[in-house]
């Protein structure tokens, strides 16, 4: 029997903290099935067309930002009480993400914000960057998510 | 036989022009299939989970930001001689995504930049918009995209 899992509120999350999300990396396959799907520009579907440009086939930069969504969801959000997010601020592509090349997510927790409308809650910046073999960022942002603060007692 | 197409480039582009990219709508299985893979938050999966905050199920915002990139490259960047993009600002997501909602992509061209560095291109602010039936906005966000000047002759 598996324990409940211990849920992170508002109040649990301090500025500053770092979460290493893990590693992750994607294959030839899964660039041009998101590419044909949501992104089909010659560059992440054709390794001809994007030589000259890239050096390379490169995945569209939605599926690197979607790629740190489901490391951001299992190593983060998935153990704090997210009520959806308003947006995000800031996303840079900074180097072509290529096949197999190995990914990994950080993130450092930002401000943080008390709703005054809704004292249940508040918002959470959430400074996002996912880092290649050699801790260069590929990709970074800034989120903002809403996060539930803990229930009051009875 | 099909005609080439005619390609756009930097020059082409006018500050205030308007591109409607037609309209789209996601079922059920593709909003679950896609949070399965890249977003696995209860309110993506679970309709249960979901009605409490949203009152029904939702699909991942990065789902809906990418559904937009489709309806950009089938609309606009399949036109134009576009050499990848530096990032992007100010995503909103002001309205949930559900299924068989129908959603329709709006562009509209911002501010235009000709690289100091390399005169052979130019970057480009992308004002991108989904709507709802009502014409209001689901989501909104600036690209910016870097594009091809017209090749000088020899």
């Amino acid at each position: 029997m598996q324990s409940e899992k211990e849920l992170l509120y508002f109040e649990d999350l301090n500025a500053g903290s770092v979460f290493d999300l893990g590693t992750v990396a994607l294959t030839r396959d899964e660039i041009v099935t998101f590419a044909r799907q949501y992104d089909p520009q010659p560059f992440h579907l054709d390794e001809v067309a994007a030589i000259p440009i890239f050096g390379g086939l490169i995945a569209s930069g939605w599926q690197t930002v979607s790629l740190f969504q489901r490391l951001l969801v299992d190593g983060f959000l998935g153990d704090v009480v997210c009520l959806g997010s308003p947006g995000v601020n800031d996303i840079h592509f900074l180097r072509p993400t290529f096949a197999g090349k190995p990914l990994s997510g950080r993130l450092t927790i930002g401000e943080k914000r008390l709703s005054k409308s809704r004292p249940d809650r508040g918002s959470v910046t959430l400074k996002c960057a996912m880092l290649d073999e050699e801790g260069e960022a590929v990709m970074t942002m800034k989120g903002l998510v809403i996060i539930a603060c803990t229930p009051k007692g009875p």
